[in-house]
């Protein structure tokens, strides 16, 4: 079929990656290290579509992520988002199978995710993301769970505690703080949206933000005192003679587990993280590299009203989000990502040149292979030197000799490739 | 954040899926059934983006899977659509790099892909296919390779070759028989297009269809002859005294290699196989279940033109789509898949019932989980029986009675729940 003129595209479409095997191999690395945390704290993996409703993430996601989604309309004329997080479709999956679901959920994915945004470091249009979520448990048990996960995995990949701390806060000692202030509730988004602006836009700018919701300059040098608490303590004593609210009394609570875990080193309270997304309701946690040169390696916290919101029963849940590309980005500036190919176990050089794979050679692939080793050869034929490159090429582990008159029949000329040594093997030990 | 009223979507897009744990759990046995094998044939994984410029597809994947796709605009006015198959993808990164790569290549991926079809059985709207390629090979050792995979990945599922066969065909004989029964070059695409039509629409309207590209009706009889031949022999027969031409040849090639190396079972020549994609251009394979109730599990073939017609080298190339829908259909009604939950290695159970899990069963958990071990306990607490029960719902393979007075200090009560045994274990044994 002729092919109509058009434009060859070379490249793929703006802020999307393609990955050679070799940039595939460093994803599988940060896939596993991922999955076996996952599966070691008990979580079970689940998928949702690529693409939702529309509905699904208007009015939800908050302003910022509506901006940035990639919107169609299907043959059916429905307007369908690809997704730009996975928490929304959760919400949905929990929703849908109501009782019929043991609670708590403890489900993790990996789903592909899709935000227009500026391309920029540590930043794409098109990414991975762990998510990790706990649904129905309402004590900070789940908080401390989660935590304790991203702390392994972060670990798993040869991170420590002087390359990256857990910023932990709560959108519920904020809203107690603001009622505190006599802010009025119907105020409180705009002004965590603002305050999740601030390190971002500077000082000035986020009055003008705080000012525009009739926030006077005294409240907000208020809220700068709150800022700068380092401690729960600290944070206490602003609250003066009601020391133990709900919000303090889970701060309290979360750092003590924590700390008796062995987690103390990779944790601080940080009030000024407030997470830009509409639906969190207590604590909230962000994991940025001590080198601050990136954005969040993850962020979370509790959404407790998120799945009534989406006509659910009032369950509650905390989740988190990892993406890929900080974490690849970080691990590749530290040296901690695997190099050089995966490699076969076995790569089966013919001695003799022949244009079609002798099949004596391929009946040993194909036995290799049975036994579950990986056994590649060439496919077409050429000299023994030719082989022998591409051998190298591919990471092979061992080389067999394949028609070498030094072996007797059932034995092969096998030589290590790590370590150069060269003998005779007997088939059955391969 | 007030959230604006809409409706509640709580379903996913129709003909995408929800995957929970249960489902999600038989997903990726079918995607470690396919990496086993991709990994010992000694193929590399990559990926691509999830949308490509509109561009790539038109004029390439035939009109059948240009009339199906998603298709959107990005917010820099830019055509894109969902990928419904991943090979334009390999085509434009192999082409993308080049003389860099090292041929032949041998790739393997498993993209999610998208079609806007009407849903029915074995047909969704998002799935998933296993792709491997091999790039840069024209002998039909790499067919060979392909076939040889496709076998050896259905045997891995747990099907015979009384469950299925690999029937195998070539655009290029069929191409020489019509240069023979003088049918000019430029009908051919639409021929081929009315062949591959030709068992799901019927008789007459394909004789129709041949008559508008005029084909004459003694063409069609002996069309009729060639699509009877059930062996090579039978089909050189057709050829009367040029019984050598390039697609004999390799028909008989690769029949007599995939014979040796034991496959015989598992095939058979078919020359009604045609395949809908436009860019085939040698030997074309499909894969059916015996009992013929499904749509191919698999198809595939050589597409030695297509790199170069997306403004590549002229590479000779040959690849297989392998979908998850009608595999898992298939699977399924042979109960091949696996059932129940993945389940935990240990379930901590707390004789005292507590509201936040126990510090000391939190630090054995931990201790469990850094061993490579998975460990879960109650998140909620309450009373043991309720643990037990929570226990068994998550499918744990053994139960730690954490506090029991039955255990002396540094050792545990642990019941094996597969086996109903129960004994004192030191915490080094578990």
């Amino acid at each position: 079929m002729a092919a109509p003129e058009h434009i060859q595209p070379t490249q793929s479409p703006k802020g999307t990656r393609d990955f050679y095997p070799e940039e595939m191999r460093l994803q599988n690395h940060i896939f596993e290290g991922w999955r076996r945390v996952c599966h070691a704290f008990g979580f079970e993996e689940y998928e949702g579509p690529t693409f939702e409703h529309l509905e699904l993430y208007v009015g939800k996601s908050g302003p910022e992520i509506v901006d940035q989604l990639y919107v169609f309309k299907d043959k059916g004329n429905r307007d369908l988002a690809l997704r730009p997080e996975l928490t929304p479709t959760l919400a949905r999956m929990v929703n849908q199978k109501g009782n019929s679901l043991r609670y708590p959920v403890k489900w993790f994915s990996i789903p592909r995710l899709f935000r227009y945004e500026r391309a920029q470091r540590g930043r794409l249009r098109e990414f991975f993301q762990l998510n990790m979520d706990i649904v129905g448990c309402n004590t900070v048990a789940a908080e401390s769970d989660l935590v304790g996960a991203v702390i392994e995995m972060l670990k798993g990949f040869g991170l420590g505690s002087e390359d990256f701390s857990v910023r932990i806060s709560s959108r519920k000692i904020l809203s107690e703080f603001l009622d505190r202030l006599e802010v009025e509730a119907s105020k409180k988004p705009a002004v965590y949206s603002a305050l999740d602006k601030r390190s971002k836009i500077g000082e000035e700018p986020f009055r003008k933000l705080l000012r525009e919701q009739e926030i006077r300059d005294s409240q907000v040098d208020r809220l700068e005192a709150f800022f700068q608490c380092r401690s729960v303590p600290e944070l206490a004593a602003l609250f003066e003679r009601e020391q133990e609210t709900p919000g303090l009394t889970e701060l309290r609570e979360l750092f003590a587990l924590l700390a008796h875990l062995g987690y103390e080193a990779f944790l601080s309270l940080d009030t000024s993280v407030v997470r830009g997304l509409a639906y969190y309701t207590g604590i909230v946690f962000e994991v940025f590299d001590k080198g601050q040169n990136l954005r969040a390696i993850a962020g979370g916290g509790r959404y407790d009203s998120l799945l009534s919101s989406l006509g659910g029963a009032s369950v509650s849940a905390v989740g988190f989000g990892m993406g890929d590309v900080v974490l690849a980005d970080l691990l590749n500036g530290k040296g901690l990502l695997p190099t050089g190919r995966q490699g076969v176990d076995y790569y089966l050089a013919d001695v003799a040149a022949s244009e079609l794979p002798r099949l004596e050679l391929l009946l040993l692939a194909k036995h290799l292979r049975s036994k579950g080793l990986s056994a590649a050869y060439s496919l077409n034929g050429g000299k023994l030197k030719k082989q022998l490159t591409e051998a190298n090429e591919q990471g092979a582990r061992r080389l067999i000799f394949f028609g070498s008159d030094r072996a007797l029949p059932g034995a092969y000329e096998v030589k290590d490739l790590t370590t150069g040594e060269q003998k005779t093997m007997r088939e059955e030990e391969l």
